[in-house]
């Protein structure tokens, strides 16, 4: 006998599934069955990530088609709702070099949630018991969706090795660099966000405020680090000139491809002795991590909160998210 | 009165003097005139670096002309021929945040002997008093003038925080490249030195031998660490694809300009959480560490030298250098 464990029995699940470039549809599926070492969820918010888009317009990586998107997942068990879970969004071997030490992001054979896997815009999704975080109370749902981003953003800081009082370049006012500045804040660091955008300026004004995060269309003085939440290769060259000698330029966003880097950028950072230094999701530890800063940033986070969404209406706003003219957009999938 | 403290009064001394690109002549000139914090260094030995015969083809950052070149000396004062030193070859500020941290090389008001005061192809040098590292008497002075060398390849393991066990990929079998080998074998790591030109390689084949490192044309299998000896970006190419995820790639040579990277690069410094660094120079403490370490393999060392020779015929050595074609060239001042 085939013991199907949390399986919804009998019924069909939502799902928008990515078929190929710019082919993203809303289908209607069997909820996935779990083994003995995954857990069904029931998912109650999910939010869009600027990857989403990127993989919706152009592919990436790490993605593997066709697939159900969406990695910044809040839900809970089909017969507990009062205890929710943010979801560390990988299903990874545990048994490597990486995995031991604590960088499970770099797992020789990670498989992530909506991108090898299926991932959270559906109703139901299966994820690894082991990449359950419980949520405290005090958080509602729509916001925790968002730890995930939070914690790449602190993945980013903890790879500079960011230290209290470091001044901070952020190159980018969108949900990323700004969660990039709540990180900061966090560390003791003072994040100075640059956003070129006029329109984009006046939308982020108010979190950065509440923040206390400095945000200018233009960066003053040197910096000990810089990060790029923006895929605009200007953004490596106009950092790395802004940099103090031994400083730190944390590749946070892919660049545009096709773009030729100038040879002389390497040779400032070989003569000034910089460092470039690339971050690429986070690990369990860091999504713990910013759990808890979410937690005393509720009302903070609220404001990066651009819409609350239906599942069907995501391909209506990927298009925005790529044109940089949104904050976030939070799916409800509580019905 | 003016107390003119060490001057070989009276006298005149030889010094290669580079006055523009491929312009380089032999002067008859006064010898320096010491401040107090300065002492008068009668000079031995010089060996010539590779920067040294870029600066008389193409110049370089921090170069000043008219210049005397020379930055790898080896030196005793006038009147104690007994005591010899090799010079940390810069004068620093001591107060900058560089400074007190113990990273000097990267000193805000940093002059470099040879490059922005006058360096070691002279009879005499005047350098700073808190740059003189005294040699043991076991080390003979031709060998001691590479101490600087191996203290820029020290700081590079340094750059990376190599660790024991660690395997690292050297691209270039240059003077440089063996150096970084010979320092990564002092903190326990295993080096693989790739070397392209076949006659280089059998030239090399005996230190490598005799220092127990790894050499050969084509580098097998991946590094958690590289380090560009040559100035080929095509290193930065196929080391980065070298390199296990969360690995180091020290940018140890300066590139050939205007030559584009790709940008597809750096979004592999990102998705596999690279980084890249910069070294430049080395510190007084590595100075020493270098010393050490040479003390204890001067016979290796020895067959570093490719040829002991006579001040004006350094120019005809220059093209030789850029070419790869030789090993070291060690100028004599003691006659």
């Amino acid at each position: 006998m085939r013991f199907l464990l949390y399986r919804v029995t009998g019924s069909h699940m939502k799902a928008l599934r990515l078929e190929g470039i710019e082919k993203i549809q809303l289908i209607d599926i069997q909820p996935p069955v779990c083994d003995s070492t995954e857990t069904l969820l029931k998912v109650t918010y999910c939010s869009v990530c600027r990857t989403d888009a990127k993989m919706w317009s152009q592919g990436q990586r790490d993605l593997v088609l066709p697939r159900v998107l969406g990695h910044e997942i809040c839900g809970h068990k089909p017969n507990n709702p009062a205890e929710n879970f943010v979801v560390w969004p990988a299903k990874t071997c545990n048994q490597c070099h990486y995995c031991k030490s604590g960088a499970e992001n770099l797992c020789s054979n990670i498989q992530v949630i909506g991108f090898h896997i299926d991932g959270g815009f559906a109703q139901y999704i299966k994820v690894p018991k082991r990449s359950l975080i419980k949520i405290p109370p005090t958080v509602p749902p729509e916001i925790a969706c968002m730890t995930e981003l939070l914690s790449s953003a602190i993945n980013a800081t903890e790879q500079v090795n960011l230290q209290k009082n470091q001044t901070v370049l952020i190159f980018g006012g969108g949900p990323a660099g700004l969660m990039l500045g709540l990180a900061c804040k966090y560390f003791g660091a003072h994040p100075f966000i640059v956003e070129k955008n006029s329109a984009k300026l006046n939308q982020v004004t108010p979190f950065c405020k509440k923040a206390n995060i400095y945000l200018s269309d233009t960066p003053a003085g040197n910096f000990d680090v810089a990060i790029n939440a923006a895929p605009d290769p200007s953004a490596l060259i106009e950092g790395i000139s802004k940099l103090n000698p031994g400083g730190k330029y944390c590749l946070f966003s892919g660049f545009t491809k096709n773009t030729p880097i100038p040879s002389e950028l390497l040779n400032e950072v070989h003569y000034r002795q910089l460092t470039l230094i690339g971050a690429y999701g986070s690990t369990k530890r860091q999504m713990k991590l910013a759990l808890k800063i979410i937690e005393t940033n509720t009302q903070t986070l609220r404001l990066l909160i651009d819409k609350i969404i239906r599942l069907e209406n995501v391909p209506l706003v990927l298009p925005k998210i790529l044109l940089g003219q949104s904050l976030k957009y939070v799916v409800d999938l509580t019905e």
